[in-house]
């Protein structure tokens, strides 16, 4: 059966990037690999829209995130963490885990944070060194709107950092215009590669916090990371046939160009919920992410059994986590999907549910979907 | 041109590997993939010929030896580190960073650490938590005698570390059998993988030191590992499509059969050591590991023009690091090499040794090695 993988990380790899990624492996000091990471560091860099370096570390998405943590703080830093899903959570365990002490937000699953909520909570605390949120919270399907969160962190000294791990090349994201301090993506998202490694820029003003920061790193150090790239290398050996299909999944960024890559996320994203209503279904958050859909099942529909139904069909979804387990499934948008593969999953969508016993109508889902499409 | 990698890290990647990783990607969560880690995992055991659980994690090398660290200690705790080389030196360097006391025993490099000097020192400081050593040290090229210093640290309640990273699947590493309390290893190795992954096995007394461990970690947690592998899953996405290859790795290395491995390694470095001496040049390590040779030129060779010019003939060998630099090149035997690719490289060696006015009769180190693999 030919299997389709709608899940919000890993995200199907194009054929081309498999392709090079099975090509015999190059040594990492070797100047055809410097020639290779320069071209790669300064695809990065158009497709974080940044003119900060973006560094590479061989680690999933969550390494990274540490790396923002040991680098940024010292310990017995305050730091106000944004906790509106498991994402913004993790960011709270990773602050108390090397003795920062957390301030939290806690936003009801599925909701947008209200950047005054930061605002209030800055101007309380000024002593308050960062601001970690998310773009996408993936658990939820939530989006933050990080331009109007940059506007009030500007306000104050506090550095802002984004956990844009599933927001990176779905969502817009400007940090240098935005005033985000860190970012950080990995591979397995928007990317297009498979997982393995985790991508971090910093402004400059994180720069400065870099050199002041006291806690402990040795294989996420930052400042290593950056002397290296001055000279196109890592600081310790780098997973190296990831960096060959990552430059080639880049020339894709590339040519597609970044703002008809948001556009295509929009689109087909909205066409998905377009199908999910006009099934009688629900969208989970109330500010929806493009990078996946969060269908709100009714309580007849099992959420575990439709994953199963629809793995019957050849389309692999993911779950609910944690208190939406079995309540909602989760469709992703993410990375190397178009109009066709959207309606595809409307219709394996639309065959699973009928199923299970939901009425619908052959085609509604579908059709739904297809005027957003051609429209 | 033909190229040919002889380089201790990456290591040539069997086609039938790079074609599995060449795959459509699986979900980490699936049970398609739970299946296959959990044949890995059995694979692992195997390989490392132990029968505790072995973690893998998404990082290079570096990263285990990180995590065997900060799992394994606690702030204040004293550590003894055995530096005889570059591998050597960054045991140090992590504990230091983490605020570990270190003593260390500086070895000369190119000799390997006398298990007595260990012993010497477990009895003068009897506060001492583990000892931190390398089993091939791939900067000098000296092999350290692990069953024996196995033998003295079971003496002592201490732990014993080794940073397998490059013997692990060249020389015979038995670590249950011997006391070793945990070892390392990385994908780019005997495992003849790209760089991406890394291992670690832990004793059930390292488990227990694991329990008491203040240090702090969050990536690299190993009890959150273990607890993952119990369910065939990893804590943290997991480089997916190098796990697909190390699967197909590890059959390989089960069809062969570990014992055959250790003396495939042993008869191509000796038989390289061989053509070495042929060629009127000398070795550097006093107990020259099979995972490499390290070749000791006359001061009228320059190390870098000699790799340059092998480089010339396809061949990619190391340079030398730190104060060996120029001084030697380094040829590794590592994983997937046979006899053929010996005699190739010492062929090679032979064309860029005259190329740079060096005096070899064609074919007498050739002869010399074929002497070897023949006999």
């Amino acid at each position: 059966m030919k299997r389709r993988l709608f899940t919000p990380g890993p995200t199907t790899v194009p054929d081309r990037v498999l392709l090079k990624m099975a090509e015999p492996i190059i040594h990492h000091r070797s100047e055809e690999f410097g020639r290779m990471f320069a071209t790669v560091n300064e695809g990065l860099k158009y497709l974080f829209q940044t003119k900060n370096e973006v560094l590479t570390l061989t680690t999933s998405g969550t390494g990274a995130l540490e790396a923002a943590v040991v680098n940024l703080l010292s310990r017995g830093d305050r730091a106000l963490v944004v906790r509106g899903g498991k994402f913004g959570e993790r960011w709270g365990e990773l602050c108390e885990t090397y003795g920062v002490h957390v301030t939290a937000i806690d936003v009801p699953w599925g909701e947008a944070v209200a950047p005054e909520a930061i605002l209030e909570h800055l101007k309380a605390d000024p002593v308050i060194k960062a601001v970690f949120t998310t773009q996408s919270e993936t658990s939820t399907g939530a989006l933050n709107d990080i331009e109007a969160i940059g506007r009030v962190v500007r306000e104050t000294d506090a550095l802002l950092v984004v956990d844009a791990i599933t927001g990176i090349g779905a969502h817009r994201m400007l940090p240098d215009a935005w005033g985000v301090d860190a970012v950080v993506t990995g591979s397995q998202k928007g990317l297009m590669l498979p997982p393995g490694l985790a991508f971090i820029a910093l402004s400059e003003r994180a720069w400065q916090a870099v050199e002041r920061s006291d806690l402990p790193k040795y294989y996420l150090d930052l400042m290593k990371a950056k002397k290296s790239l001055a000279k196109d290398q890592n600081p310790y050996t780098p997973a190296v046939s990831l960096l060959v299909g990552l430059k080639a999944a880049l020339a894709m960024i590339r040519e597609e160009g970044i703002e008809n890559i948001w556009a295509r996320h929009a689109k087909n994203a909205e066409a998905t919920r377009a199908a999910v209503r006009a099934m009688g279904l629900g969208i989970f958050a109330k500010n929806p992410s493009n990078v996946l859909t969060i269908v709100q099942l009714p309580a007849k529909i099992d959420g575990k059994k439709l994953v199963k139904a629809l793995d019957g069909y050849g389309f692999t979804v993911a779950g609910g986590q944690a208190q939406l387990s079995g309540k909602v499934i989760r469709i992703s948008h993410l990375g190397y999907t178009d109009d066709f593969d959207t309606l595809s999953l409307s219709a394996g969508l639309e065959r699973a549910l009928r199923e299970l016993g939901w009425d619908v109508e052959p085609g509604v889902g579908l059709s739904a979907a297809q005027r957003v499409l051609a429209g």
